[in-house]
């Protein structure tokens, strides 16, 4: 018999429409570039694949992200906090109108900051989402925790009900709800985790597999347990943070905080294909590619890589896919040699 | 105890004699240079490699793959089509004689085009073999699927039976009886199948492994359900039909349609240690070298990764293997610091 | 419920005193540069890591490697027989009294001809040691098995008992009593095994994890069938050697027998975390990194991947980890737009 799982998983062309959101941050961090990530995935052909696969795709452009003249606060662990949360709220804005309009949300970063505004807009448009977060790091240091003070490192926490009385408060992020509870969210391809990370996971339980647990469980496993714990009756619309750094350097080189050791493109795509099959991929982050980090054929493929995410996320398949009502053509005569139209 | 697996498998030197068969063909696709990748195989150390495995090791030489100047056929959507034919009627003969004669076939590619005719001969000396296909690509696009008209993405089509009735007749393929049926093949390592490719392995129920399932099962299972599901009794002949774009870019960067994401060295020389050990594998392809691809360390890494195909295709195991008869050597004198002899 | 198996095998910083040994040993194998491996880790940054996981560490420096003129030993057919046995003998020392003052050993070599040494030395100090040997290679010709004469392919045969009638009387080795039974070793990585090598490990019946094996089940089986068949009751002190040619190519090129195909940075660092997490690592060597092959980026990758086994070694989790007693810090104030202190 023809395996089943393959044929209820089967996604036809042309069964989503997809936005996309550009989120040129880079104030989150301390390497410049990673605002020209948006474009560097439009170039390298973002929309023509997404429409190979037979769409409906509407790109929106990139959010604003207007400087702060006074924006060191000196008595502050964190740097640029009025940049990345005004920026935050426009992210949050722009995904909650994309997914309120009934499409599919593709944010594409920009610095990991990024996703205090996609996640929140998203809760606001679906209050009972889950999310998967795929990353070398945590992202979950509060402001006290941080040994950088670059906001990227934090997203998670001002996010996690629990954690909220360890935040400091920081100027312009008032408009933030706290959206998730530890419970809500699951990590995928860790292998950088600071001490007070470590903590925090632990002391509010949060679902995390390491590299260790993928290497132990493999892929497979790692996605069906994350997504069981998350969400066990399957009805929850999902997020998908996808920092690309939780893929191998080797994959990723143009990023700011490559760590050895990282996810295959196989596992990446795996993980991608199975939340696609689910049906309830409501919106995806992709971020940290760095174009003005490494050379032109690290670009490359760090861009490549993350197109194939994307493509994964949005029923590109490995066994193949094929528009509905396919027919094989017949061919209409055997006249093999006649010469060519004159 | 020692794994009993281990000791069932265990195959001595010298228990198979081998016939080399080059099949230099290049005109199943655009991208000249597959015509020298059996000798790039054979300078690579091919032979030498082979003998040092004991096997009793006879290199026929290549085939003829005449030209045809009237080989453009402008009502018919494929390239090249007589001369593909004639190359795979002498591939056919040669394959045919080399079993016929006791020997084990390894088939040196050329581009996959060159699998019709290993498979067409191999199924005259022994029709009830069944075919393990190793590649990113399905190769059984018909000529009218087929966007481009390559015929090296066409060969299953030419061979399976239930397909015969979307095949346009082609000059010169006269001589093939389709010999397959859709059951006999199971694929592994695919992850770029086009459309009309998709639907048919779905329509006929053919066994794909792609990436998907490989990173989901894993290569034991995966090579364990293909071979179960060919043939559970484990009787017949087995043709190995492998397209070094099997294997990741990484590995085999010299090809013409190379697919990120692929199989590792370690899963290729894994389904062929497993396919060796069932002392049942009577013809091996390996296709698509393509030499003129690439800077010399690319070349040298091509080369590298398919003889390590092929050697753990013929004996070759990581956990080593030892003579017939072999002892341990006992030291006959214990006066170790004598002169030397003058 | 949050995974048990992560939190019972939580190592908090301090656990543990480390010492250090340098073997810089090049004798037992053709390629200088062996001999600089002890400074290149150190000048990767080896002790700061080490102290970044909040060990108590002793760097012992570098044991003597004293010459011999008169080491040509024309009637054996082993090189540099008395140079091997002098350090060995050192090395030894070394070890024995960093385990018996209640450190860890970690002994960084140098060729694997240190392993002699160290593991003699380790049976002085915990006679029922048993030894996780991973390597492409098995290190366990004798004398009259090997075709070079290195001895870095030899130090398991003078340490195995059931192996010394075998054994050619060699000069310096006097000092040596073999302290290993076959069932005490155990080998994970193997992929490049000599036929005598591979009738002795079959003669013997040693538990040997070839690549095909880790391929097959998966490194987490491989290392829990390893850890249960060395000592079911997992009581007995444990002799990681681990030689860096046991990891691919990619990851340790700066090595003098390297071979395709090898253990992925995940899998060397999983072994090492489940090693460390047993609480009995007593001895860890690291041999064969050669600065003196390659270029200056093969030789940091090189390094660095040693430096990532030693520190999973050592306590370094992918989960990460944090000091015992850790509490998240609470915001004091937040007053967050107070002017700098002037
Ligand atoms: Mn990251
Ligand atoms: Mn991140
Ligand atoms: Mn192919
Ligand atoms: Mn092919
Ligand atoms: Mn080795
Ligand atoms: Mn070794």
């Amino acid at each position: 018999e023809f395996s089943s799982f393959l044929k209820q998983k089967m996604l036809h062309f042309g069964d989503r429409k997809v936005g996309v959101v550009g989120c040129p941050v880079h104030h989150g961090q301390a390497k410049p570039g990673t605002e020209h990530g948006p474009d560097a995935l439009r170039e390298g052909g973002l929309i023509k694949k997404l429409m190979g696969l037979g769409l409906d795709v509407h790109d929106y452009g990139d959010v604003g992200t207007p400087s702060h003249e006074d924006d060191h606060h000196f008595d502050l662990p964190v740097k640029n906090p009025k940049h990345v949360a005004t920026a935050s709220e426009n992210i949050a804005a722009d995904v909650y109108n994309v997914i309120k309009s009934g499409r599919t949300c593709l944010a594409l970063g920009g610095d990991h900051s990024m996703a205090i505004g996609s996640i929140f807009g998203h809760s606001l448009a679906e209050p009972e989402h889950v999310v998967v977060w795929v990353d070398a790091h945590a992202d979950i240091n509060t402001p006290l925790t941080s040994s950088s003070g670059n906001m990227h490192g934090m997203p998670l926490s001002f996010l996690v009900k629990e954690l909220q009385p360890y935040i400091s408060k920081l100027p312009g992020f008032e408009f933030i709800k706290p959206c998730l509870s530890a419970k809500n969210i699951a990590y995928i391809g860790l292998r950088d985790v600071d001490p007070g990370e470590r903590y925090i996971i632990e002391k509010l339980g949060i679902q995390s597999f390491s590299m260790s647990e993928v290497d132990r469980h493999g892929i497979k496993d790692v996605v069906e347990k994350a997504m069981h714990y998350l969400d066990p009756e399957g009805v929850k619309p999902i997020h998908l943070s996808f920092d690309i750094d939780a893929l191998d350097p080797s994959l990723a080189p143009s990023t700011g905080t490559p760590v050895p050791g990282g996810l295959s493109i196989r596992e990446g795509n795996y993980i991608c294909e199975e939340l696609a099959a689910t049906g309830r991929l409501t919106c995806v982050d992709i971020a940290e590619v760095n174009p003005s980090l490494g050379n032109e054929r690290d670009n490359l493929i760090t861009v490549n890589s993350a197109l194939s995410i994307i493509t994964h996320c949005f029923g590109g398949r490995r066994q193949g896919t094929y528009p509905k009502n396919y027919q094989i053509p017949i061919p209409t005569h055997t006249n093999h040699v006649a010469p060519p139209p004159s």
